[in-house]
């Protein structure tokens, strides 16, 4: 099939053209000009590349993952939407080949990922705008860099702004497998947070404990023994959690409020099970929990102007990974043009592995 | 039938017994031995009353209400349960006859409520601890004073501890004609806050949104608008509410929630529907709205050791009675002897009046 060269501009608008030539005037994309079914309506297109102006960046993308916000937003179904034709992703790691005379902050050979949703990452090159993007030290693993602005961010914000947690206090999460939750694992293991992880009946399921555990999780249970007089028995060895985690919604949520501590928080940053957080009014009233939710793009949008925020917080995640404490979650190795497959795989219930195009 | 005296210590055990003798050493009191349909276990007994200790009051309670918090408790499904034998009624307005030598405070003629729950209002007199009790002026109308604690005190609360609310903005909330509903009518009024106030359909419907727009409303609807284009319209005249209070829960809260600004609050503090509050995820992620309770009890508590709070909170309510802006919700005098009626009629689902015990 032949595959037309289109121009677009970015779906946030941030590329302009300049007359200076840039060393690359083209690049391959996985690009959508509907909302539909992922696999039927994303297609490998060859793109032009704007000029590099004075404040735009020439970049190389290394490696972008398919991660489940990616898919909604392609099925039309996610809270915020590009204009269409868009560049499928919103997360990745690129490194820069070239920068206009303006650019401050980045030189070539740095490695960046997007400082927002909305960026089109699965592409082999793009020329940006400097503020589009944050520079990592390139001295961790391809795959934690490509995966750290979405899960790891969304774990490590979760676990800092809504409870004061001390080492030694219990949090609580289900889709305890997810990014997320694997991230919870090892960032509240490192700051000396007991976990209680959730997971799903499985036919692996001691393989999962054992993996789970061995990344710091502290207990790893199955949903029913939410409901199990076992719980009575979990928390003489530790105290009631203060924070429960919910990338589920539905009767999951619920259970996980039930063992939160008088005046805890639930924190939903995902409703995996398509249905609502249901919340007893005694458990409002007499238990003072609070119910609230966590979205990480809303959280980068509102710190934009304090640079110290984000850049600190991608400070500690890397210093965990130099240090072994937070790893990315498995992920299998995907070429552009094998993207079909992978959008399929992405978007079964039990997806073992991450989905990750290399470029 | 014979009304046997009896002695009995106060449910959070704050009378003691000491060797001077006070001027009444018995009273009538609603009393409850064990937890039932009220009308049923509740009955007028005599009882004696303990000396007047060096820091305790006796008092001789003018009127007390019945709220629904008073009937869950004798029911035995309320979040706290008094010992039994316990004298029912958690508010009402006392006035001091005779107080102890160590007494600082308070002196003979002021009129003093409850500082807290337990404290068994539906009785003819009492000895009490000093600081079981907090004095009030006397120069608001009896009905204001016996039924300020609970209500008012829930609505001046949910109206500042959650939301930053401007002269201009709008509070939603549901059971507008309850008595927290009236309170919250005529605090926001008197503060410029715009309401939005919900209430079932009835027969006299237009005579209660008539009544309620006189108390300060600035729009009554009844729940089925909730859903309906009516609501566009309303919000071109106010803007969407940055705070919704819920004393329903069930279909109702979750209606009130939808029309919530981006990251505002839902606070509940009852459940008349008996249903749980029902949270979508994508309000929750993308709408980073805040799902909370309130319990105007555990505030008291909270606060117990910063008088400042109470009292300034007590004296601006005052301030309000005075000024007509807060009147008590309508209000049915009752003799304590006619107790089983006025059980029964406080527990009918649109009761018209409050049910006041007055001695």
């Amino acid at each position: 099939p032949s595959t037309p060269t289109i121009s677009l501009s970015s779906a946030r608008g941030s590329i302009c053209r300049y007359s200076t030539e840039s060393s690359i005037n083209g690049c391959t994309a996985l690009l959508y000009r509907n909302h539909g079914n992922p696999s039927q309506v994303v297609q490998l297109e060859s793109m032009e590349l704007p000029s590099v102006g004075a404040k735009s960046v020439l970049v190389k993308l290394l490696a972008a993952p398919i991660n489940p916000s990616d898919i909604n937003m392609i099925q039309g179904t996610y809270a915020i939407l590009p204009d269409l034709p868009a560049v499928g992703g919103n997360e990745g790691v690129a490194q820069i080949l070239e920068v206009g005379s303006q650019v401050k902050t980045l030189r070539p050979g740095d490695w960046v990922i997007p400082r927002d949703a909305g960026l089109g990452t699965w592409r082999t090159a793009a020329v940006l705008a400097e503020d589009d993007v944050i520079s990592l030290p390139n001295d961790i693993p391809l795959f934690s860099a490509a995966t750290l602005g979405v899960n790891p961010c969304t774990a490590f914000r979760m676990l800092s702004d809504f409870e004061e947690l001390k080492p030694g206090d219990t949090v609580i999460q289900n889709a305890a497998n997810s990014g997320v939750g694997q991230a919870i694992i090892q960032i509240a293991a490192a700051r000396g947070i007991q976990t209680i992880n959730v997971v799903r009946d499985r036919p692996d399921l001691t393989q999962l404990i054992d993996r789970l555990k061995a990344m710091g999780a502290s207990h790893v249970i199955k949903e029913e023994t939410l409901r199990q007089h076992e719980m009575k028995e979990l928390f003489k060895t530790c105290p009631r959690p203060k924070l429960a985690l919910n990338g589920v919604g539905g009767k999951s949520a619920t259970e996980l409020l039930r063992h939160l501590q008088v005046g805890g928080s639930i924190v939903t940053y995902g409703g995996m099970a398509k249905q609502p957080v249901t919340v007893p009014v005694s458990a409002l009233i007499f238990k003072n929990v609070k119910v609230k939710g966590f979205w990480v793009t809303q959280w980068k949008r509102t710190h934009s102007q304090d640079e110290g925020a984000l850049r600190g917080m991608l400070d500690e995640l890397c210093s965990l990974i130099r240090q072994g404490k937070l790893t990315a979650p498995a992920c299998s190795e995907v070429g552009l043009q094998d993207f079909r497959k992978a959008l399929d795989t992405a978007m079964q219930p039990f997806s073992s592995a991450k989905q990750v195009l290399v470029m």
